[in-house]
């Protein structure tokens, strides 16, 4: 089942506390397309400026991702992030932020766009992720990103949102700012009860939370030793569990619960080096069998 | 198998931000004690003074803890620690240390402690710890819990008792410290490297990390949406482990995993009371009850 994704296109600059790169490959669209791609057909909807390499297009391309949903605009810049982790490499600071033309993102869906059945609208505006709601008629299931900025500024749209997405994945921070309750089971239920019939709370190097009306669980991130640039971590996450759902075309209790360790797992390859090059690095094989080592792991 | 445990016995004053308790039954060893009671007959070693309150010895003595090993100091003082949690309920500050009759703690074992084979030997300074090591020649099982004063201030004699220790407990911040390594996962295996068989680091809210020559894994807390005071929670974590582990008479890897979960679970009855009052709420079926959850969450 092809699967759609709206999201941030970006060049990132990293500093972690052993090295650093500049104008790297990244965004919310392009770590979850790339993961995804592990399991599914993907399709990107995006936006990006002129100084954005034909490389970068190509190399997306080149997984089979569909990149003709990325509008280049002329004159435009590509949004442009730059953050430092601290040395405990979960937390990080963001130095630089210039939306450039992610801040007039405004997506217009093509036909090979409209029909899409999955769906997952990462990070933009609340606004921006009701108004491609609105071109996908026919999504059979559709999930949201969402950060501590649009909580803060556009809580009333981020609220219609929820009342119409099926599923909503969010970090811990977010979750606990959203719910006002520091307590993160009873914040990933409040958020549930917000609208949406599953929530994913994603805590990083400590994992994820799942949230429905009748389940509640959670999983531990794999403990990799070889932690080198956490960015694009949470949407690799995302992209491979949706990528997981998109393949098997349903998301019953047990394929979501089977879509979270995937993601879990594609997550732990891209925190291994910077930008894609990890993931880069691998073929499918690698996911199931750090998979089984996961499902080993937490057996007992 | 009869479980020894030597720690602090204390009167805890702990400040969270919804409620407060002052004087309450705390300690090291009468966390682990109590946890591992569930499991296996325990005889506690510890220290108090005059201002001691019967009632606490009879409380822990209605459990089957052997308690002929609580020495009480004429004219001294019991051990005693305030603290206070941050709204996050897992970071704590600690607001005064009076060690007073545990300062001087150096224990004597009577010939019905010496046989012991399963010792766990709580909080407590390495040269004390090393001290009761030698008075248990029969010990077939023998783990330690550390802190970051000790790794700070008694670095050499904490290496030699990770040389002749099974295993190691200590909490993420002090594996970090002792490893002076960020990575958890690097950290692990670096004090495993120092000396034990296996070392376990808890991880608070985010469970607990297990690592041996061959094995390593993790386990996630059990998620709880009523978190009241987390004091204690690594001790009777502790103390499930080890009380399983005695009831079992082995500790081959599939036992120590098992051990881990109850653990786990153990520690979740802590959080939701203060003190011991969650713990004295309920009944062994209670812990089988959400173990078994506990191994239906994990599993997919």
């Amino acid at each position: 089942m092809p699967l759609l994704v709206v999201g941030s296109v970006a060049l990132d600059c990293v500093e972690t506390p052993t090295a650093s790169r500049d104008d790297v490959l990244g965004g919310s669209a392009v770590f979850f397309s790339y993961a995804a791609s592990f399991f599914s057909p993907v399709k990107m909807i995006g936006t990006v400026g002129e100084d954005w390499p034909a490389a970068h297009t190509r190399f997306l391309e080149a997984r089979g991702i569909d990149t003709s949903g990325i509008e280049t605009i002329p004159g435009g810049k590509t949004f442009r992030w730059r953050g430092r982790y601290l040395p405990n490499m979960n937390d990080r600071e963001t130095l630089e932020v210039h939306l450039n033309v992610f801040g007039e993102f405004r997506p217009k869906l093509g036909p090979g766009h409209r029909d899409a059945k999955f769906v997952f609208l990462g990070n933009a505006s609340p606004v921006t992720q009701l108004s491609v709601l609105d071109q996908v008629p026919e999504a059979s299931l559709t999930v949201a990103d969402t950060m501590d900025l649009w909580i803060n500024i556009q809580r009333d749209e981020l609220e219609t949102l929820l009342r119409r997405v099926d599923g909503l994945v969010l970090n811990d921070a977010e979750a606990k700012l959203l719910a006002e309750d520091e307590n993160l089971v009873r914040a990933g239920h409040a958020v549930r009860e917000m609208g949406p019939n599953f929530v994913v709370i994603k805590k990083g190097e400590h994992g994820a939370m799942f949230f429905s009306e009748h389940e509640m669980y959670v999983m531990p991130a794999y403990p990799t030793p070889r932690v080198l640039d956490p960015t694009g971590a949470g949407d690799s996450f995302a992209g491979g569990m949706m990528g997981h759902l998109a393949a098997l075309g349903r998301f019953d209790p047990q394929a979501l619960k089977e879509a979270l360790a995937y993601g879990v797992i594609t997550a732990s390859f891209t925190v291994e080096d910077f930008s894609l090059d990890r993931l880069a690095s691998i073929v499918r094989p690698d996911l199931d069998r750090r998979l089984a080592e996961y499902r080993q792991m937490l057996m007992f």
